[in-house]
């Protein structure tokens, strides 16, 4: 069988995704225990890390002060030699988190801003965070690879705001195009449901599974899915809106909470749901009823994605994870009545944290099909 | 680079694949037309097809009679060396389809039986269909690679009936275990939306989208999900079962055709929505009424699949999608109302045929799984 030069540099293109893959997976490696789990011979693998050297990728890690004799090289992937921005634009708050290329979170900030803020204000808002976490860092703009952005509403596949209940100023703008006005790298923007799914896919509650129906529950009802191991997104990028559906009772679910006799007068409306888990907690009957009822029609929206999909595992996440103890024991009840199989349902591990950090995760995949898969081509110099 | 022996058989196994998959999808070819399109040399291409064609999957189609000096050897796919058997298991009916290893159907039989007929008449009646095939395309049970069956209800991955309520008997029934002790080859279960909608998307209506929702509907409702190309399953192999919801509308839905006032005293039940779907058809004003109030309920389940999925194409298949021309104006004048984006709405193609070739291309692409890419390994000999 002869080789081409193609077949050649191909097969020059894999090893050296496989040596990054084993440097990102493991840590640090030697010359000798990275050949070992790439299959390759030393010599062949001494090729690969000198050119993944040349270009940027790779770097020995200097050895630590006080070894003695001379210890073997240790060859690290450079995760520092790009950054992501990862923000999370909600009805009350932005969150920015900065991220090396591993997505390790290197600085977060938060800033407040009114429900009913301009859209100018919001804007302002988001370059505020980044900023701050760009300070935090001393990084600049120039070291950013991608900026990824979660939004509530129905996102287009090229980054506007096709519509959003919650932020009505929101809709038709064009929200991927105001952020590349802003910052000098790719711009992303996703659903803020599906990045938190996606959040709990990688490093959160559903880390073990590859088919994931994730409840993004709290003022608003949204909804994340996992399928096969990918963030469904679907054709026109509007998966998940199943509280679009009347007859899945989810649009108006937390109105149980909010209007239920035990939130005290004058409470602001986004702390009044709070009122009435805490207070189902401590056995209030009335909050308990009212608890009922919220999780009545949780259930009829969530069994229709349990039914349709057979997931192997539902999460409870967004703002009213903090009160998982309340909820999953009746939502399991309701579930188990309804659904053919039962899945496994669990509370989210990463709470307010899970669309920021899924948006990290979001740029951190992106920027992985840009440059670490066969179909990329070959790696370009990395800076 | 140094290029060791496993990375020579994995090359070798490769460009077998390749070869295999040119052949199978254009047909017979030279050896330079397939060295072309594999991207090989002509003699490393002689090398992979000499080895193919001991290994008995590629053989030398014969110069056509007549043909003048010494034309270029052809070669092809046997695609003959095994055989293959579809059956879709019906209420009414039990088909079977025998077809080739690229699943070109070569016979095709129908036994009747009765809906509540005892397990056993309706495994006889499998039987015969199967072995009807078999004799008219003089074939013997050993020819059989594999047997794909289609059944109503929840299937376990190991092939047991979990439940059935279109036939109850049937609940229960290891299935995949009574084919196996009637049939000497590998034995599938599947339900038989699943390879309807398999079918639709293989070589139907959906062959040019890659996310479908497949509405099986008739006598019975069921639904089909395929997700980035593939039939979805679900973990727990459930997955579809949207009529189980009530607050779907589908259980139901088919009374309204059933019990329409058009229909004659003493009509079949199974005959009884055909009056009212070809009464509408000719304009009758209660039969109109009674399609729209079945459109009604068919579209509150399937507005759930659109909204939750948001899929390139909705296809109408199963029994009533010879009515297509009947239900699918309004179906998606309601869809329209009801979903954020209203995708392309279609009749299958298959129509009573959609199970059958769907158990087919399932049994093919088993096979094809088994046998025909990287993971397989290296290939053995065919017979």
């Amino acid at each position: 069988m002869d080789l081409r030069g193609g077949d050649l540099s191909r097969l020059r293109q894999l090893n050296s995704l496989t040596a990054i893959r084993a440097l990102r997976e493991t840590g640090p490696l030697t010359l000798s225990a990275l050949a070992e789990r790439a299959g390759l011979s030393r010599p062949s693998m001494k090729e690969v890390v000198d050119e993944l050297a040349a270009l940027g990728w790779v770097e020995e890690v200097p050895p630590s002060p006080g070894t003695m004799g001379r210890p073997a090289r240790r060859y690290r992937f450079r995760a520092d030699s790009g950054h992501l921005v990862g923000v999370d634009i909600g009805g009350h708050n932005v969150r920015a988190a900065l991220s090396d290329l591993d997505g390790h979170v290197l600085a977060e900030t938060r800033q407040p801003v009114e429900p009913d803020a301009p859209l100018d204000e919001r804007l302002a808002a988001i370059e505020r965070a980044v900023s701050g976490c760009l300070a935090a860092s001393r990084k600049t703009p120039a070291d950013l690879w991608a900026l990824a952005a979660g939004s509530t509403g129905v996102i287009t596949p090229d980054g506007r705001i096709a519509f959003s209940s919650a932020v009505p100023a929101w809709t038709g703008l064009d929200l991927a195009g105001r952020l590349r006005e802003m910052f000098p790298c790719e711009i992303l923007v996703e659903n803020d449901s599906r990045l938190a799914a996606l959040a709990e896919f990688r490093r959160g509650a559903a880390r073990d599974a590859r088919d994931v129906v994730f409840l993004h529950v709290g003022r608003r009802m949204g909804a994340g899915l996992i399928i096969d191991g990918k963030v469904h997104r679907g054709f026109g990028a509007a998966a998940g809106e199943v509280a679009m559906l009347p007859e899945s009772r989810w649009f108006d679910a937390p109105e149980h909470l909010n209007t239920c006799a035990v939130v005290p007068p004058g409470t602001p409306p986004e702390d009044a749901a709070g009122h009435t888990l805490t207070a189902a907690r401590s056995g209030d009957p009335v909050a308990l009823e009212a608890v009922g009822r919220y999780v009545d029609d949780l259930a009829v929206g969530t069994a229709a994605m349990v039914l349709l999909l057979d997931p192997q595992l539902v999460v409870l996440g967004g703002g009213f994870s903090r009160s998982a103890d309340v909820l999953l024991p009746p939502l399991r009840d309701r579930l188990e009545r309804r659904c053919i199989r039962l899945p496994e349902v669990r509370a989210s591990t990463l709470g307010d944290e899970c669309v920021v950090v899924g948006a990290i995760d979001h740029a951190v995949e992106h920027v992985d099909r840009r440059f670490f898969t066969p179909e990329a081509g070959p790696l370009p110099i990395s800076r």
